[in-house]
């Protein structure tokens, strides 16, 4: 961390600084020049709180040199997660998953006809909504404890593993059975939500948020794990961006990114970045090719009734077809690597 | 509502799709060109989901013409609504208040000592945070229920109104006492939580999210709105952009157009929108120059040691001159609109 | 295009309207409520000006349902546009190509000895900027008219068709025997000098601005091939978002949306996109993926003293190992396509 | 400047790195710790080239702590620019000026009716576009040549100092006897442009653009400074954000932390920002109360029938208005600072 001071600091300020900061075990180094000083820190300095430095008289600003994240840092976990999430399957380092199913639950026999389409072709975890945040009080809102319990059954009967997405702490309790907790994207930053599940012992997909930068969302990782759970998947889903022909910009670079800065699994959902079921094909390729962990597909069999995100859902058909090529380039992909 | 539909629909799948708009007491225009076919639809559009229609097979694009909310829409309720916040406040209308107080509640001493100077220099409604969004989960969280004692013997100390911030639902029960709950930026779209609050009969000041749109904050207040508690003061606190001179930027034509969209209150946080206390002072003159219905300021008597967001925060003194310039800018302005 | 009125429009107006709108050889279809009329226009409404339209004090709003461009609309032109380029090389279509060199030109030994090494590993296209756009007065603003003697040079030695960057009108008599002219981010909408190009007869490589929308690169398109030069090349280069990791933010999505609005080849350039060499490889991956008609690659032999740039260059040795990894991820897709 | 070492540099690079930099004229400080030497340069890293030093292999991160501007920089130059434009006419300072007139000059008629009411209302400078940048190459594009010979016969008849918008280098001739030339938002980083105008010297109006922050608008000034002129009026004019209702965002933060790090006026354009006339006295009035040295406004005599921004432009009765308000919060704010 380096704290620049303002011009000629009152020496007994400086010298205040100087001791709290040594307090904290950081090395200071002072650097003088004739306009300016500045103290270089050296250390751990994940716990300084940078807005109270920068609050201080002499100080005219800060900047941080190492993340402010530790437990979600590969700089201290040089090893990929691998993360179980249930019925024999990992999420992380060379495994790769494929996860579908419908944006929300409807009934059973739509649920069971998509998840054991999607399992033939190779889909291994099953997702489905039943609590649905949706920008108007006025649409469908999911079928929430009736959801869940036909994801259940769901699971029973296929064996695949199921994700579902929480909205509020006092969901928790409807979660006991399900295999992974998502966390959504407009609730990346809903912080008693995180340290809640941080508590839990259940893998957590943390979306990352429309306007959220890379080291938000790890912080916001970081908020779970400093509660003792880390089994974490980070799941990029596409930014707000000023262009709106696609509902979101899918960000292909946070994949490398996220995978160089943490070791936790990168997850990518093309159907919500696009919106547009015609593109999901072609931004899953390009996630594959980019090195991520999995990929998380909306699939419905008659995506004209769909009573959410119908636009962005492809068919059983297409999903077999696209879970195809995929595994082509992913073979490609390990041969490239050998 | 506008329903593009794509070329050489087929008549069956149209057929239906008019029946079905007409069976929610739509009227149905059709517009047919050589190329293109487009439906208008009129009437009370609200419910109307917009992506299930896109989602259709034979529909190229929606696109809406009236807003999609309708409690929190001036079309419907030209006139202001004002909002009696307790104490004898009201918020609203031709009323201006100014809420000060300190970031984050501490001690007793400080949240007094800064409610009695804020008092004195005019301030109307008493702020403080006992429940703090933090980005980093090692950063100061606040006091939690300690805080909201204090806030409540600083009430009673000095009759003013009290607001401090809600994160999750199951904190409610603090809030018996409290006059008015904030909802901040990053719940904005918390939508469980907008849910319980329309259930309350409490004000509830709802923060612009750092990267929503006008209309989906007031999306946001529907949401409180549809349940049954219309007393929604709007606020803004400055949206994220490329610029990081500034914490946030501070969008002042927010002010008057929400005035025009909806006929509720809006009040202006210049403390987080810019997050370096020198530039409150311009910023409040410019926010009472567009025309908001008031001013959140954070006010800390020792801003270098305060806990939380004290790069922001302006003196006693300074909130004191400020106080004055902003009640001779209100009086020409009254003289103005006389 | 569909024009909502205000409420209860004066008649008259309307009437001139109406007759203005007829004038222009557009169908007017007019759809009335009790609350709201909406006019649907059908026809040729690329030569409407919104704006003018907009401005009509019975108009409330407009919305355009057609594209605003033509001759690079893919609707009018559904086969791909291939652009020979020099040297036997073409652009679009199922032809692939990779551009490659120095983000300067800095003396005839550095290109020639780049030249030889991507050419060797596969590249078809030199680059190399003569002309460099820097945020700062202070920095290297590239070799100008030398450095296009040198790109020259190197074009005869290898036989490569060479692409540099122009960067004003003034300059255009340098670019006599270049092959294809860049246009840069910054210059998307210098609308003189695309007019200016649209008279000349090179094909035109033109990048996308940083905060540019798909429709606002193609109507710059546009503003050439009106002028008679429809030899356009588009090329996506990343856009700012609020992640600053990564120099710009590479949009994927942008490579399978602009090939389905317009038939203009797609080319993408990861260097400038990530602007860390590292991230280069995955990125190129993913945009070949994507479906891109080529790519564009800064590579440097000394990328710690390149003169501009040097972070996102990657070593020839690296370029070698990618263009493998390329070509058979490239003969994977025409397989899969089959 | 700060330069984070990589883990275990190469000494003997490091030394390199070390006499390179004091061959600028530049103090190194070097802070070792167990993780991370950190180097501290001390002097004037104006024209140190941060992508240079970011190339180095031995180099992680660079962070600038001085601004890379310096001509504008008010550290500098701590006292504000004062420009004379002509007729007497001073921008900047304790001067307050309005510049007034329409979007595009139409005919002598219209032209000279609009100035002269505006000149009776209070305007100092008159406005009026003879190029026009259009997104759309079908859209009117401006009189050129004739437009300017209109703009100097309105000069002629009411004398008001003149300003109308360079769109390329190649029109210069014709702005002999313009007084101010406008740069506009898309050409805020045409180098070329910017240099060509630094030969002059004329008083130029550099308008911020739609995604550049206050440092690139100061850097884009500091290229015109560079090169001899240094008389620059900085002018803002909205940025884009997500936000649509509005045309751009006024970022009225921009006044006061420009006329912080710069001695140069800050003029704003509030007809821009907002695309909307109904808005344009209210964030006019803001701007007042922000402290801007001027404001820019479109005043029409029938914008219904404009050919250019109609829907943002004023009526010559609304702007008479508009001026006396502002006059009386001129006043107010005067009083304030005495």
């Amino acid at each position: 961390m380096i704290v620049v001071l303002k011009e000629n600091p009152d020496p007994r300020q400086l010298e205040n600084l100087m001791q709290w900061l040594k307090s904290l075990n950081l090395d200071v180094h002072v650097s003088s020049g004739s306009q300016q000083t500045v103290l270089g820190l050296v250390g751990d300095t994940t716990a300084v709180d940078i807005d109270l430095v920068r609050a201080l008289d002499i100080v005219a600003d800060v900047k941080r040199i190492q993340e402010p994240y530790k437990k979600a840092n590969r700089r201290f976990h040089p090893l990929d997660s691998v993360i179980p999430v249930g019925c024999g399957i990992q999420v992380g380092g060379s495994h790769f998953q494929i996860i579908a199913g419908p944006c929300s639950i409807e009934s059973s026999e739509q649920l069971c006809s998509i998840a054991q389409a999607v399992k033939a072709s190779g889909a291994t975890i099953l997702r489905g909504g039943a609590f649905k945040p949706r920008t108007s009080p006025y649409s469908f809102q999911g079928m929430h404890e009736d959801g869940i319990k036909l994801l259940l059954e769901a699971k029973a009967a296929t064996g695949m593993p199921v994700i579902t997405e929480i909205m509020d702490i006092s969901q928790l309790d409807l979660f006991d059975d399900i295999d992974i907790i998502q966390v959504g994207a407009r609730n990346m930053q809903n912080f008693e939500l995180l340290k809640c599940l941080g508590r839990t012992n259940k893998p957590i997909l943390l979306k990352r948020g429309l306007a959220n930068t890379y080291e938000e969302l790890l912080m916001s990782a970081e908020y779970i794990m400093s509660r003792g759970n880390e089994q974490i998947i980070l799941c990029e889903r596409g930014i707000r961006t000023f262009e709106t022909f696609t509902r979101n910009t899918l960000d292909i670079s946070s994949v490398p990114v996220l995978k160089e800065l943490s070791h936790l699994p990168v997850i990518v959902d093309p159907s919500h970045a696009a919106g547009i079921a015609r593109l999901v094909p072609t931004l899953s390729m390009a996630a594959v090719a980019a090195g991520c962990n999995g990929l998380m597909i909306e699939v419905h069999n008659d995506p004209a009734h769909a009573k959410c995100d119908g636009p962005q859902s492809i068919r059983p058909e297409a999903f077999d077809a696209l879970a195809k090529r995929v595994a082509s380039l992913r073979a490609l992909m390990t041969a490239q690597e050998a």
